[in-house]
Protein backbone atom coordinates (compact mmCIF):
# COMPACT_ATOMS: atom_id res chain seq x y z
CA UNK A 1 0.00 0.00 0.00
CA UNK A 2 1.10 3.27 -0.63
CA UNK A 3 2.60 5.46 2.43
CA UNK A 4 -0.55 7.99 3.27
CA UNK A 5 -0.77 11.68 4.31
CA UNK A 6 -1.25 11.92 7.56
CA UNK A 7 -3.43 15.34 8.50
CA UNK A 8 -4.39 16.18 12.34
CA UNK A 9 -6.60 18.42 13.72
CA UNK A 10 -8.40 19.52 16.91
CA UNK A 11 -11.66 18.34 15.36
CA UNK A 12 -13.76 18.84 12.24
CA UNK A 13 -11.71 22.08 11.07
CA UNK A 14 -8.81 20.11 9.04
CA UNK A 15 -11.23 18.53 7.13
CA UNK A 16 -11.60 21.33 4.83
CA UNK A 17 -7.75 20.46 4.45
CA UNK A 18 -8.35 17.06 3.77
CA UNK A 19 -11.22 17.67 1.54
CA UNK A 20 -9.53 19.48 -0.96
CA UNK A 21 -6.48 17.28 -0.41
CA UNK A 22 -8.85 14.50 -1.78
CA UNK A 23 -10.07 16.36 -4.63
CA UNK A 24 -6.64 18.26 -5.67
CA UNK A 25 -4.80 14.67 -5.22
CA UNK A 26 -7.44 12.08 -5.83
CA UNK A 27 -4.76 9.18 -6.32
CA UNK A 28 -3.27 10.29 -2.35
CA UNK A 29 -4.43 7.64 1.01
CA UNK A 30 -4.95 9.93 3.89
CA UNK A 31 -5.01 9.41 7.77
CA UNK A 32 -7.09 11.81 9.52
CA UNK A 33 -6.77 12.22 13.23
CA UNK A 34 -9.76 14.64 14.67
CA UNK A 35 -9.29 15.43 18.46
CA UNK A 36 -12.67 16.04 19.03
CA UNK A 37 -12.91 15.37 22.72
CA UNK A 38 -10.55 17.75 23.40
CA UNK A 39 -11.72 20.94 20.67
CA UNK A 40 -11.22 24.07 20.68
CA UNK A 41 -7.99 24.58 21.07
CA UNK A 42 -8.29 28.02 20.43
CA UNK A 43 -8.44 28.69 24.15
CA UNK A 44 -5.97 26.31 25.39
CA UNK A 45 -2.50 27.00 26.85
CA UNK A 46 0.56 26.52 24.59
CA UNK A 47 2.02 23.55 26.83
CA UNK A 48 -1.49 21.56 26.27
CA UNK A 49 -1.54 22.34 22.58
CA UNK A 50 1.67 21.25 21.77
CA UNK A 51 1.39 18.12 24.11
CA UNK A 52 -1.96 16.93 22.30
CA UNK A 53 -0.06 18.07 18.81
CA UNK A 54 2.71 15.29 19.98
CA UNK A 55 0.37 12.97 21.05
CA UNK A 56 -1.34 12.53 17.62
CA UNK A 57 2.33 12.99 15.75
CA UNK A 58 2.59 9.79 17.76
CA UNK A 59 -0.02 7.88 17.28
CA UNK A 60 -0.10 8.42 13.86
CA UNK A 61 3.94 7.81 13.43
CA UNK A 62 2.65 4.13 13.47
CA UNK A 63 0.88 3.89 10.45
CA UNK A 64 4.34 5.35 8.42
CA UNK A 65 3.01 8.15 6.75
CA UNK A 66 5.19 9.93 3.78
CA UNK A 67 3.95 13.75 5.65
CA UNK A 68 2.39 15.06 8.34
CA UNK A 69 -0.10 17.85 7.89
CA UNK A 70 -0.65 20.13 10.85
CA UNK A 71 -4.30 21.56 9.80
CA UNK A 72 -5.14 23.81 12.53
CA UNK A 73 -4.07 27.09 12.71
CA UNK A 74 -3.42 26.94 16.84
CA UNK A 75 -1.19 23.85 16.44
CA UNK A 76 0.71 24.82 13.57
CA UNK A 77 1.24 28.46 15.26
CA UNK A 78 2.78 26.68 18.54
CA UNK A 79 3.87 23.33 17.69
CA UNK A 80 5.02 22.98 14.06
CA UNK A 81 8.71 23.94 14.33
CA UNK A 82 8.99 21.67 17.43
CA UNK A 83 7.05 18.94 15.52
CA UNK A 84 9.45 19.66 12.28
CA UNK A 85 12.30 18.83 14.62
CA UNK A 86 10.97 15.59 15.89
CA UNK A 87 10.22 13.91 13.21
CA UNK A 88 12.49 12.61 9.84
CA UNK A 89 9.55 13.05 7.06
CA UNK A 90 8.23 16.80 5.95
CA UNK A 91 5.56 18.78 8.43
CA UNK A 92 3.35 21.12 6.44
CA UNK A 93 1.31 23.56 8.42
CA UNK A 94 -1.54 25.91 7.34
CA UNK A 95 -0.07 29.62 7.91
CA UNK A 96 2.90 30.00 5.18
CA UNK A 97 0.57 28.24 2.42
CA UNK A 98 -2.05 31.28 3.17
CA UNK A 99 0.45 33.78 3.95
CA UNK A 100 1.57 32.94 -0.01
CA UNK A 101 -0.96 32.80 -1.48
CA UNK A 102 -2.44 36.43 0.12
CA UNK A 103 1.00 37.66 -0.90
CA UNK A 104 0.24 36.52 -4.63
CA UNK A 105 -3.20 37.79 -4.09
CA UNK A 106 -3.25 41.34 -2.47
CA UNK A 107 -2.46 44.40 -4.71
CA UNK A 108 -3.14 46.72 -2.25
CA UNK A 109 -0.67 45.23 0.34
CA UNK A 110 -2.88 44.91 3.17
CA UNK A 111 -3.42 41.58 4.09
CA UNK A 112 -6.74 40.69 6.87
CA UNK A 113 -5.99 37.57 8.55
CA UNK A 114 -9.03 35.95 11.39
CA UNK A 115 -8.28 33.27 13.63
CA UNK A 116 -8.78 32.06 17.10
CA UNK A 117 -7.07 33.37 20.11
CA UNK A 118 -3.92 31.46 19.71
CA UNK A 119 -3.07 31.89 16.47
CA UNK A 120 -4.35 35.92 16.06
CA UNK A 121 -2.08 36.33 19.80
CA UNK A 122 0.93 34.31 18.25
CA UNK A 123 1.14 36.82 15.50
CA UNK A 124 2.13 34.20 13.42
CA UNK A 125 0.61 35.15 10.34
CA UNK A 126 1.94 38.35 10.86
CA UNK A 127 4.96 37.29 11.32
CA UNK A 128 4.79 34.67 8.44
CA UNK A 129 3.55 37.41 5.93
CA UNK A 130 6.08 40.20 6.74
CA UNK A 131 9.34 37.25 6.65
CA UNK A 132 8.66 37.30 3.44
CA UNK A 133 7.36 41.08 2.53
CA UNK A 134 7.85 43.22 4.81
CA UNK A 135 6.35 46.36 3.77
CA UNK A 136 2.83 44.22 3.90
CA UNK A 137 0.34 45.61 6.44
CA UNK A 138 -1.51 43.34 8.55
CA UNK A 139 -5.26 43.59 10.09
CA UNK A 140 -5.81 41.24 12.33
CA UNK A 141 -8.73 39.86 14.08
CA UNK A 142 -9.58 37.02 17.01
CA UNK A 143 -13.25 35.30 16.50
CA UNK A 144 -13.27 32.78 19.14
CA UNK A 145 -16.85 32.15 18.75
CA UNK A 146 -16.64 30.66 14.74
CA UNK A 147 -14.81 27.27 15.75
CA UNK A 148 -17.80 26.29 18.29
CA UNK A 149 -20.66 26.67 15.58
CA UNK A 150 -19.03 24.08 13.49
CA UNK A 151 -17.88 21.74 16.03
CA UNK A 152 -21.29 21.97 17.02
CA UNK A 153 -22.52 20.79 13.13
CA UNK A 154 -24.72 24.41 12.91
CA UNK A 155 -22.36 26.20 10.49
CA UNK A 156 -25.90 26.59 8.13
CA UNK A 157 -27.91 28.24 10.83
CA UNK A 158 -29.34 31.56 11.21
CA UNK A 159 -27.23 32.27 14.52
CA UNK A 160 -24.29 31.25 12.53
CA UNK A 161 -24.62 33.89 9.87
CA UNK A 162 -25.35 36.57 13.17
CA UNK A 163 -22.27 35.41 15.05
CA UNK A 164 -19.85 35.93 11.60
CA UNK A 165 -21.39 39.18 11.04
CA UNK A 166 -20.88 40.46 14.67
CA UNK A 167 -17.13 38.88 14.89
CA UNK A 168 -16.33 41.00 11.49
CA UNK A 169 -17.80 43.89 12.64
CA UNK A 170 -14.65 45.09 13.69
CA UNK A 171 -12.91 44.73 10.19
CA UNK A 172 -15.35 46.79 7.76
CA UNK A 173 -13.16 49.43 8.27
CA UNK A 174 -9.90 47.87 7.49
CA UNK A 175 -8.69 48.69 3.33
CA UNK A 176 -7.71 44.96 3.00
CA UNK A 177 -7.96 43.66 -0.16
CA UNK A 178 -7.51 39.89 0.57
CA UNK A 179 -9.14 38.11 3.82
CA UNK A 180 -7.12 35.01 5.17
CA UNK A 181 -9.32 32.50 6.76
CA UNK A 182 -6.89 31.61 9.13
CA UNK A 183 -8.26 28.74 10.53
CA UNK A 184 -8.98 25.84 9.21
CA UNK A 185 -12.79 25.78 10.20
CA UNK A 186 -13.24 28.74 8.71
CA UNK A 187 -14.34 27.41 5.18
CA UNK A 188 -17.14 26.01 6.33
CA UNK A 189 -18.59 29.50 6.99
CA UNK A 190 -17.15 30.78 3.90
CA UNK A 191 -20.52 32.21 2.69
CA UNK A 192 -21.53 34.00 5.50
CA UNK A 193 -18.06 35.60 5.55
CA UNK A 194 -18.05 36.83 1.99
CA UNK A 195 -21.14 38.24 2.87
CA UNK A 196 -20.45 40.43 5.54
CA UNK A 197 -16.50 41.94 4.00
CA UNK A 198 -17.86 41.77 0.35
CA UNK A 199 -17.07 40.60 -3.23
CA UNK A 200 -14.26 43.42 -3.39
CA UNK A 201 -12.33 41.09 -0.57
CA UNK A 202 -10.65 37.65 -2.04
CA UNK A 203 -11.06 34.83 0.64
CA UNK A 204 -7.34 33.11 1.10
CA UNK A 205 -8.64 29.38 2.58
CA UNK A 206 -5.36 27.69 3.79
CA UNK A 207 -6.85 24.62 3.57
CA UNK A 208 -7.33 25.14 -0.61
CA UNK A 209 -3.50 26.21 0.05
CA UNK A 210 -2.16 23.78 1.98
CA UNK A 211 -3.44 21.47 -0.21
CA UNK A 212 -1.75 22.65 -3.27
CA UNK A 213 1.11 23.15 -1.24
CA UNK A 214 1.71 19.29 -0.38
CA UNK A 215 0.80 18.87 -3.89
CA UNK A 216 4.33 21.39 -4.50
CA UNK A 217 6.37 19.46 -1.94
CA UNK A 218 5.34 15.94 -2.84
CA UNK A 219 5.74 16.56 -6.32
CA UNK A 220 10.10 17.82 -5.77
CA UNK A 221 10.45 14.87 -3.57
CA UNK A 222 9.14 12.70 -5.77
CA UNK A 223 6.84 11.04 -3.84
CA UNK A 224 3.50 11.72 -5.28
CA UNK A 225 1.33 8.90 -5.36
CA UNK A 226 1.09 6.83 -8.63
CA UNK A 227 -2.00 5.37 -10.56
CA UNK A 228 -3.15 2.44 -9.21
CA UNK A 229 -5.06 0.88 -6.24
CA UNK A 230 -8.07 3.53 -5.27
CA UNK A 231 -6.51 5.54 -2.10
CA UNK A 232 -7.73 4.63 1.05
CA UNK A 233 -9.17 7.67 3.75
CA UNK A 234 -9.32 6.75 7.15
CA UNK A 235 -10.88 8.77 9.68
CA UNK A 236 -9.64 8.66 13.29
CA UNK A 237 -11.52 10.91 16.13
CA UNK A 238 -10.98 10.92 19.35
CA UNK A 239 -14.51 11.70 20.68
CA UNK A 240 -18.17 11.17 19.59
CA UNK A 241 -17.99 9.05 16.08
CA UNK A 242 -21.61 9.95 15.41
CA UNK A 243 -21.33 14.23 15.23
CA UNK A 244 -17.34 13.76 14.07
CA UNK A 245 -18.85 11.59 10.92
CA UNK A 246 -22.11 13.68 10.58
CA UNK A 247 -19.99 16.27 9.57
CA UNK A 248 -17.44 14.80 7.82
CA UNK A 249 -19.93 13.11 5.55
CA UNK A 250 -22.03 16.29 5.04
CA UNK A 251 -18.80 18.66 4.03
CA UNK A 252 -16.87 16.18 2.11
CA UNK A 253 -19.90 15.18 0.35
CA UNK A 254 -19.47 13.76 -3.27
CA UNK A 255 -15.27 13.74 -2.43
CA UNK A 256 -16.24 10.85 0.02
CA UNK A 257 -18.12 8.71 -2.34
CA UNK A 258 -14.71 8.10 -4.51
CA UNK A 259 -13.23 5.31 -2.47
CA UNK A 260 -13.08 3.22 0.17
CA UNK A 261 -13.40 5.01 3.94
CA UNK A 262 -12.77 3.92 7.07
CA UNK A 263 -13.75 5.34 10.55
CA UNK A 264 -12.56 4.54 14.26
CA UNK A 265 -13.04 5.86 17.45
CA UNK A 266 -9.41 6.51 19.18
CA UNK A 267 -8.63 7.21 22.66
CA UNK A 268 -4.83 8.51 22.94
CA UNK B 1 25.87 38.61 -0.85
CA UNK B 2 22.54 36.54 -0.34
CA UNK B 3 22.60 33.30 -2.96
CA UNK B 4 20.55 34.45 -6.14
CA UNK B 5 17.45 32.76 -7.54
CA UNK B 6 18.47 32.28 -11.15
CA UNK B 7 15.66 32.34 -14.06
CA UNK B 8 16.71 31.57 -17.63
CA UNK B 9 14.31 32.06 -20.85
CA UNK B 10 14.63 32.09 -24.85
CA UNK B 11 14.25 35.83 -24.52
CA UNK B 12 11.42 38.11 -22.40
CA UNK B 13 9.46 35.60 -21.46
CA UNK B 14 10.86 34.91 -18.21
CA UNK B 15 10.76 38.46 -17.02
CA UNK B 16 6.78 37.60 -16.24
CA UNK B 17 8.08 34.77 -14.03
CA UNK B 18 11.40 37.85 -12.62
CA UNK B 19 8.37 40.14 -11.96
CA UNK B 20 6.19 38.21 -10.31
CA UNK B 21 9.59 36.56 -7.98
CA UNK B 22 10.34 40.52 -7.47
CA UNK B 23 6.67 41.10 -6.59
CA UNK B 24 5.76 38.10 -4.14
CA UNK B 25 9.76 37.79 -2.60
CA UNK B 26 10.87 41.39 -2.93
CA UNK B 27 14.12 40.53 -0.62
CA UNK B 28 15.36 38.26 -3.05
CA UNK B 29 18.48 38.82 -5.22
CA UNK B 30 18.28 38.17 -8.96
CA UNK B 31 20.31 36.31 -11.93
CA UNK B 32 17.99 36.51 -15.13
CA UNK B 33 19.15 35.43 -18.76
CA UNK B 34 17.47 35.93 -21.67
CA UNK B 35 18.79 34.31 -24.76
CA UNK B 36 17.50 37.16 -27.35
CA UNK B 37 19.29 36.11 -30.19
CA UNK B 38 18.60 32.99 -30.20
CA UNK B 39 14.72 33.25 -29.76
CA UNK B 40 12.10 31.85 -30.15
CA UNK B 41 12.73 28.26 -28.57
CA UNK B 42 9.72 27.10 -29.95
CA UNK B 43 9.83 26.28 -33.10
CA UNK B 44 13.34 24.86 -32.56
CA UNK B 45 14.12 21.00 -32.43
CA UNK B 46 14.48 19.19 -29.20
CA UNK B 47 18.37 18.86 -28.65
CA UNK B 48 18.87 22.60 -29.84
CA UNK B 49 16.75 23.68 -26.92
CA UNK B 50 18.51 21.08 -24.47
CA UNK B 51 21.76 22.33 -25.61
CA UNK B 52 21.20 26.12 -25.51
CA UNK B 53 19.27 25.61 -21.76
CA UNK B 54 22.55 23.81 -20.67
CA UNK B 55 24.68 26.75 -21.78
CA UNK B 56 22.28 29.13 -19.63
CA UNK B 57 22.70 27.37 -16.61
CA UNK B 58 26.68 26.16 -16.82
CA UNK B 59 26.94 30.05 -17.06
CA UNK B 60 24.41 30.97 -14.55
CA UNK B 61 26.22 28.21 -12.13
CA UNK B 62 29.64 30.57 -11.59
CA UNK B 63 27.65 33.24 -9.82
CA UNK B 64 26.52 30.21 -7.18
CA UNK B 65 22.87 30.99 -7.02
CA UNK B 66 20.31 28.67 -4.83
CA UNK B 67 18.18 27.60 -7.17
CA UNK B 68 17.39 27.54 -11.51
CA UNK B 69 14.35 28.45 -12.20
CA UNK B 70 13.24 27.25 -16.49
CA UNK B 71 10.72 29.92 -16.85
CA UNK B 72 10.36 28.61 -20.25
CA UNK B 73 7.68 26.31 -21.21
CA UNK B 74 9.09 24.91 -24.22
CA UNK B 75 13.10 24.12 -22.45
CA UNK B 76 10.93 23.22 -19.19
CA UNK B 77 9.01 20.37 -21.22
CA UNK B 78 12.20 19.55 -23.32
CA UNK B 79 15.35 19.72 -20.58
CA UNK B 80 14.14 20.08 -17.15
CA UNK B 81 14.74 16.87 -16.04
CA UNK B 82 18.03 16.50 -17.65
CA UNK B 83 19.32 19.24 -15.77
CA UNK B 84 18.33 18.29 -12.51
CA UNK B 85 20.01 15.77 -12.81
CA UNK B 86 23.27 17.53 -14.00
CA UNK B 87 23.08 20.47 -10.96
CA UNK B 88 22.62 19.91 -7.21
CA UNK B 89 20.76 22.51 -6.13
CA UNK B 90 16.58 22.47 -6.29
CA UNK B 91 15.65 23.33 -10.54
CA UNK B 92 11.88 24.79 -10.78
CA UNK B 93 10.20 24.30 -14.38
CA UNK B 94 6.66 26.35 -14.85
CA UNK B 95 4.89 23.35 -16.15
CA UNK B 96 3.74 22.10 -12.53
CA UNK B 97 3.11 25.15 -10.93
CA UNK B 98 0.55 25.81 -13.85
CA UNK B 99 -0.49 22.82 -13.79
CA UNK B 100 -1.25 22.30 -10.10
CA UNK B 101 -3.08 25.86 -9.88
CA UNK B 102 -5.33 25.17 -12.37
CA UNK B 103 -6.27 21.58 -10.76
CA UNK B 104 -7.03 23.98 -7.28
CA UNK B 105 -9.18 26.25 -9.71
CA UNK B 106 -11.23 23.91 -12.10
CA UNK B 107 -14.63 22.90 -10.90
CA UNK B 108 -15.40 21.27 -14.01
CA UNK B 109 -12.60 19.15 -14.85
CA UNK B 110 -11.44 20.43 -17.71
CA UNK B 111 -8.52 22.40 -18.30
CA UNK B 112 -7.33 24.46 -21.53
CA UNK B 113 -3.96 24.91 -22.13
CA UNK B 114 -2.07 27.04 -24.83
CA UNK B 115 1.31 27.03 -25.37
CA UNK B 116 4.11 26.89 -28.50
CA UNK B 117 4.12 24.17 -30.64
CA UNK B 118 6.83 22.46 -28.90
CA UNK B 119 4.92 22.57 -25.37
CA UNK B 120 2.06 21.37 -26.81
CA UNK B 121 3.69 18.32 -28.91
CA UNK B 122 5.44 17.21 -26.08
CA UNK B 123 1.88 16.25 -24.02
CA UNK B 124 3.73 18.00 -21.01
CA UNK B 125 0.80 19.81 -19.61
CA UNK B 126 -1.89 16.59 -20.03
CA UNK B 127 1.06 14.35 -18.52
CA UNK B 128 1.39 16.22 -15.60
CA UNK B 129 -2.37 16.83 -15.08
CA UNK B 130 -3.28 13.61 -15.54
CA UNK B 131 -0.32 12.01 -13.48
CA UNK B 132 -1.85 14.07 -10.25
CA UNK B 133 -6.02 13.37 -11.42
CA UNK B 134 -6.06 11.17 -14.01
CA UNK B 135 -9.91 12.39 -14.63
CA UNK B 136 -9.22 15.55 -15.66
CA UNK B 137 -9.69 16.39 -18.93
CA UNK B 138 -7.04 18.65 -21.48
CA UNK B 139 -7.99 20.74 -24.52
CA UNK B 140 -4.56 21.61 -25.74
CA UNK B 141 -3.76 24.11 -28.74
CA UNK B 142 -0.50 25.10 -29.82
CA UNK B 143 -0.38 29.15 -30.72
CA UNK B 144 3.00 29.92 -32.33
CA UNK B 145 1.88 33.54 -33.45
CA UNK B 146 2.33 35.02 -29.68
CA UNK B 147 6.04 34.61 -28.71
CA UNK B 148 7.14 37.11 -32.11
CA UNK B 149 4.55 39.46 -31.00
CA UNK B 150 5.95 39.97 -27.63
CA UNK B 151 9.83 39.42 -28.14
CA UNK B 152 9.00 42.40 -30.74
CA UNK B 153 7.49 44.43 -28.57
CA UNK B 154 4.10 44.25 -30.23
CA UNK B 155 1.96 42.73 -27.47
CA UNK B 156 0.16 45.98 -27.14
CA UNK B 157 -0.74 46.66 -30.58
CA UNK B 158 -4.49 46.22 -32.41
CA UNK B 159 -2.55 43.84 -34.40
CA UNK B 160 -1.97 41.64 -31.06
CA UNK B 161 -5.34 41.59 -30.88
CA UNK B 162 -6.53 40.07 -33.88
CA UNK B 163 -3.70 37.67 -33.78
CA UNK B 164 -4.93 36.41 -30.29
CA UNK B 165 -8.53 36.49 -31.37
CA UNK B 166 -7.29 34.49 -34.56
CA UNK B 167 -5.11 32.05 -32.89
CA UNK B 168 -7.61 31.11 -29.98
CA UNK B 169 -10.82 30.97 -32.22
CA UNK B 170 -10.57 27.10 -32.11
CA UNK B 171 -10.76 27.02 -28.11
CA UNK B 172 -14.63 29.00 -27.75
CA UNK B 173 -16.56 25.67 -28.24
CA UNK B 174 -14.98 24.22 -25.53
CA UNK B 175 -16.64 23.53 -21.96
CA UNK B 176 -13.11 24.43 -20.05
CA UNK B 177 -13.39 26.22 -17.11
CA UNK B 178 -9.53 27.59 -16.53
CA UNK B 179 -6.94 28.20 -18.80
CA UNK B 180 -3.50 27.40 -18.61
CA UNK B 181 -0.88 30.39 -20.40
CA UNK B 182 1.47 27.70 -20.79
CA UNK B 183 4.31 29.89 -22.02
CA UNK B 184 5.73 32.64 -20.18
CA UNK B 185 5.42 35.23 -22.79
CA UNK B 186 1.51 34.93 -22.91
CA UNK B 187 0.99 37.06 -19.47
CA UNK B 188 1.78 40.37 -21.64
CA UNK B 189 -1.06 39.50 -23.93
CA UNK B 190 -3.26 38.30 -21.06
CA UNK B 191 -6.00 40.59 -21.65
CA UNK B 192 -6.45 40.12 -25.06
CA UNK B 193 -6.91 36.72 -24.12
CA UNK B 194 -9.15 37.01 -21.29
CA UNK B 195 -11.09 39.48 -23.57
CA UNK B 196 -11.47 35.99 -26.14
CA UNK B 197 -12.00 33.39 -23.71
CA UNK B 198 -14.83 35.68 -21.86
CA UNK B 199 -15.31 36.40 -18.03
CA UNK B 200 -16.02 32.14 -16.97
CA UNK B 201 -12.99 31.15 -17.78
CA UNK B 202 -10.22 31.53 -15.09
CA UNK B 203 -6.47 32.21 -16.80
CA UNK B 204 -3.62 31.08 -14.80
CA UNK B 205 -0.51 32.22 -15.19
CA UNK B 206 2.21 30.24 -15.13
CA UNK B 207 4.39 32.89 -14.02
CA UNK B 208 2.28 33.84 -11.21
CA UNK B 209 2.02 30.35 -9.90
CA UNK B 210 5.76 29.37 -10.28
CA UNK B 211 6.81 32.40 -8.16
CA UNK B 212 4.99 31.35 -5.72
CA UNK B 213 6.15 27.70 -5.84
CA UNK B 214 9.74 29.34 -5.66
CA UNK B 215 8.35 30.87 -2.47
CA UNK B 216 7.55 27.38 -0.86
CA UNK B 217 10.22 25.36 -1.96
CA UNK B 218 12.94 27.78 -0.65
CA UNK B 219 10.83 28.30 2.42
CA UNK B 220 10.95 24.58 3.19
CA UNK B 221 14.35 24.28 2.51
CA UNK B 222 15.14 27.17 4.68
CA UNK B 223 16.62 28.90 2.31
CA UNK B 224 14.50 32.41 1.96
CA UNK B 225 16.28 35.68 1.67
CA UNK B 226 16.96 37.50 5.29
CA UNK B 227 15.70 41.08 5.52
CA UNK B 228 18.73 43.22 4.45
CA UNK B 229 20.46 45.04 2.19
CA UNK B 230 18.38 46.02 -1.04
CA UNK B 231 18.14 42.92 -3.30
CA UNK B 232 20.11 43.52 -6.84
CA UNK B 233 18.73 42.36 -10.15
CA UNK B 234 20.96 41.73 -12.60
CA UNK B 235 19.79 41.30 -15.97
CA UNK B 236 22.10 39.05 -19.15
CA UNK B 237 21.22 38.86 -22.45
CA UNK B 238 22.05 37.17 -25.69
CA UNK B 239 21.11 39.62 -28.19
CA UNK B 240 19.93 43.40 -29.12
CA UNK B 241 20.46 44.87 -25.28
CA UNK B 242 18.02 47.80 -26.11
CA UNK B 243 14.86 46.13 -27.07
CA UNK B 244 15.56 43.78 -24.31
CA UNK B 245 15.91 46.55 -21.72
CA UNK B 246 12.91 48.22 -23.33
CA UNK B 247 10.49 45.17 -22.71
CA UNK B 248 11.72 44.82 -19.50
CA UNK B 249 11.31 48.39 -18.08
CA UNK B 250 8.12 48.19 -19.44
CA UNK B 251 6.78 45.51 -17.96
CA UNK B 252 8.78 45.21 -15.19
CA UNK B 253 7.44 48.94 -14.55
CA UNK B 254 7.28 49.32 -10.36
CA UNK B 255 8.94 46.29 -9.43
CA UNK B 256 11.78 47.57 -11.09
CA UNK B 257 12.68 50.76 -9.31
CA UNK B 258 12.89 49.41 -5.88
CA UNK B 259 16.65 47.97 -6.61
CA UNK B 260 19.70 48.06 -7.90
CA UNK B 261 19.44 46.74 -11.56
CA UNK B 262 22.31 45.65 -13.87
CA UNK B 263 21.97 45.21 -17.47
CA UNK B 264 25.14 43.39 -19.03
CA UNK B 265 25.03 41.94 -22.93
CA UNK B 266 26.74 38.13 -22.55
CA UNK B 267 27.16 35.97 -25.74
CA UNK B 268 27.54 32.17 -24.56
Amino acid sequence: MQQAIAILDSGVGGLTVAKEVMRQLPMENILYFGDTARAPYGPRDSEEVLEFTRQIVDYLLQFGPKMIVIACNTATAIALHKIRSMVSIPVVGVIYPGARAAIKSTRNGTIGVIGTENTIRSGAYQQALQSINPSIRVVSLACPRLVPLVENRMFRSEEAKLVVEQSLRPMRQSDMDCLILGCTHYPYLSEAISDVVGPDVSLISSADETAREISAILYHRGQLAENGDLPVHRFFCSGNTGLFQAIAQEWLGEEMKISPVVWQMTRL
